[in-house]
């Protein structure tokens, strides 16, 4: 699209001066996503879906890996199929968006666009179930979704989003919770090894849990202002839903029972966390494994002469060599922009390596390779450089994941008194550790006045002290949660 | 699933009996999708969407060969925006779905689901399009839509049904159709290579034409019952919706200029289309590019002994070999079941090879390979298995091609006298090439009295020669469409 506003590169708001604007200017100048003119609504453009359809395909890649298939449910949900489970529908008939008519008749029925999709998928299994041998069943959607919110962000909360919804039956509890807890650590695996982004993962609270489950649990990340964003949730949903919509299997010892459910689900919203986790003053930052152009090759030639002809068939062949090699590269061989105006551009879009290739280095047969990161800059001679390059977005996948892991480390705290609390959460932020009784009573208190939520109660947190006591009551304390303001 | 109803597989309607009712049959007992609890709705199975990620995965290769990039829009379209184009609106709104409240609050303007994006589309292009520099955009995108369609048809006609939609802007109208006529030959050729279905494509009359379009392309393929199945489309928009929404550049003569627009779309509907052209009594055919499944291997042992220990270990090992070699196979190595019912299963769903393994076969050191379309049978040695299967899926893949043509040829016809036209659409169906003068009066008395419609004017056909008169009015003829009854 236009490049006219390619001249705004240099005046995206600063990180530190105000991270909201600065959020919005680098989706919007970097073309991830555009304000739809529907309320609460984006388009997704372009370069920001390509970030999608790679989170896309190495998140299916897992699901398949372990056994899990994918299958398409109607947007439609009955509202008698909605309001089965009761805090299920309390829990979402306020963000519902309701079709009255189709076509020039008004419905007898009202039908939801679907906020999620237990009740419909519920309402098939209970046809498609009948003894265990149809158990397990693990089948997984990729659709979009609507939720009715009342305050929306870019990629974080619109009324529509695209997600995948993994919906399970079993046998046995112990079969369910094993599936909530795999498909959990198939998250922090992702967002680890992909999306290079540390994780905090454990249980929700009650207070906290998807509505209709037993248990929710979650993995959440730490924006680069301090604040969590929930990046992932998988649910034990117990029989919640198989009693609501009756779905039920013939089991060996010839007795009819309820099935065990789990449902998880990641969005786009991902593509959020990534901007908000990696990016800095000068734009995105993309890790390698999601980046849609992994490298770009900016030719630095000085006019049409013979000369710049031959740097430019060097650069051309470059690019085609590491095309073949499977890395995603573009040139930039366009006449209109200055080199310096091109390096402004590929940082703004957060392209993890650029590669530049002036006469200097064609003489020297080596191109000057910078990482996106750090500027880190390095000569590559051109033989050898498909494995020299594959190795640098290796290291920059993982130097990323460091950079965002020592962010978090430096901004978790660990507190015992409220006080304190307080004025971290006022004026740092950041995760903290605080002892807590268990009652949803303080967890209340804790949110109104300050604004902190209890992420999760981590597995790869810290252990509660059995002399501690929880920051509101004085209690014995019986967790030790995490909280932090979140988006 | 359940697998009782497996008992049911050799109780499928016959195709030659009930044509309809042997398309539900396969449909269900395939599993390959279910009547939803919604008016015209439909459940894509795990082994129909294996079929549609199969298709997806293909098309979109194609689609950035040929320099597209996808995208996503809301499916929300604003009344106001639906009602600017008018021949758009009129071809529209009576199978458009309202949505009237969010949440607890009733819209202020009611929002239609996407029955297409033409419009929500147009409006973001006219933000971001500015000059000639910007152009041409490419743009696709993967997306549900909804038609309130009054009669439906499991995968051939449901009320949300899935698809991808190409929206092209363009400088000239030359490019326009440059690129709408690239797009039906990108249809064409995936019909042919990949989906094996032979397809007759041209351009459709102007009754027959998209609403808001200034010409529609298609490609039609001829179902096992003689119908026609409008298998893709591919529209040349000229400059209405340019017109309607706004969307201008300036070009390099520092003109403002209207943009010249295409869209092309192929939907779930093809998978109806497959199960159409290439089933048979026994269930599906699937061609083997597009086989969740392409390979099922049977090991026949009886009983658990060592040989059959032995047997089944070998069979594994092959299983194992073509996976890694990129074949889709699966071994059924189920106790519960005997092999002829297990051969059964098989045909049912369309399998394009099955390889039976026996004793014999094991003393022999080789498998028995039966082809699904005709029953072929072929010993084939364990050694050298992987290369001689990848031919065999080859030659599936092109004698179902081969298959579908014929019958095609053996159902197409050509008349010049109308008595004889309503007598072959009454007793044969099939494709029927007939001189016409071009006016959509005598277009439209043949869909009454016959219920025959022109499908396309092939370019692929048949010339009109100076001498035919349309079959109706006897007016000098200036086309040679195909007409049929169609789905």
């Amino acid at each position: 699209m236009s490049d006219n506003n390619m001249q705004e590169v240099r005046n995206i708001t600063k990180k530190s001066e105000d991270f909201s604007r600065w959020y919005v200017d680098v989706i919007k100048q970097a073309k991830l996503a555009d304000y739809a003119p529907i309320r609460g609504c984006q388009v997704i453009m372009p370069y920001g879906f390509g970030i999608w359809e790679k989170l896309q395909s190495q998140l299916d890649e897992r699901f398949k890996a372990t056994n899990h298939v994918n299958a398409y449910f109607p947007i439609f949900v009955p509202e008698s199929f909605l309001t089965r489970e009761a805090e299920h529908v309390e829990g979402f008939a306020p963000e519902v968006a309701w079709v009255t008519q189709g076509g020039n008749d008004v419905l007898e029925e009202r039908l939801a666009l679907r906020p999620t999709s237990e009740a419909i998928i519920g309402e098939m299994y209970s046809k498609w179930i009948q003894t265990y041998r149809d158990l397990p069943v693990l089948i997984n959607q990729w659709a979009n979704v609507i939720r009715w919110e009342k305050v929306t962000r870019l990629f974080l909360r619109t009324t529509e989003f695209l997600w995948q919804e993994g919906h399970t039956c079993h046998r046995t509890y112990e079969e369910a919770q094993e599936e909530t807890l795999k498909m959990l650590d198939v998250y922090r695996e992702f967002a680890e090894n992909v999306m290079a982004i540390p994780v905090i993962y454990g249980q929700k609270t009650d207070s906290e849990k998807f509505a209709g489950a037993l248990a929710t649990y979650g993995i959440e990340a730490l924006a680069g202002d301090g604040k969590a964003i929930q990046a992932g949730t998988s649910h034990n949903l117990g029989q919640n839903f198989a009693k609501a919509f009756n779905i039920m299997f013939l089991d060996e010892d010839q007795q009819r029972k309820y099935v065990w459910q789990t449902s998880w689900g990641v969005s786009t919203r991902l593509i959020g966390g990534i901007i908000m986790v990696h990016g800095d003053d000068n734009g995105l930052i993309l890790p390698p494994k999601l980046a849609p152009v992994q490298v770009v090759i900016v030719p630095i030639t000085f006019g049409k002469n013979d000369s710049g002809e031959k740097l430019l068939a060097k650069a051309r062949e470059i690019t085609n060599e590491l095309k073949k090699a499977g890395v995603s590269v573009q040139i930039d061989d366009r006449d209109e922009y200055r080199p310096g105006w091109k390096f402004n551009e590929w940082e703004l879009k957060g392209v993890p390596l650029r590669i530049e290739f002036g006469p200097k280095d064609y003489d020297k047969q080596q191109v000057v390779c910078v990482r996106r990161l750090d500027r880190e800059k390095s000569s590559i001679p051109i033989s050898g450089i498909v494995d020299a390059i594959k190795a640098k977005l290796d290291e920059a996948q993982k130097a990323l994941y460091d950079k965002a892991l020592k962010y978090r480390e430096e901004h978790t705290r660990i507190t015992c008194d409220y006080e304190e609390f307080k004025k971290i959460i006022e004026e740092e932020r950041g995760f903290i550790y605080a002892p807590w009784c268990g009652d949803s009573v303080c967890e209340a208190k804790i949110k109104d006045e300050t604004k902190a939520i209890t992420r999760v109660i981590p597995f790869n947190g810290i252990p509660v002290e059995s002399n501690q006591n929880c920051i509101v009551c004085k209690n014995k304390a019986k967790h030790m949660p995490v909280f932090a303001r979140s988006y």
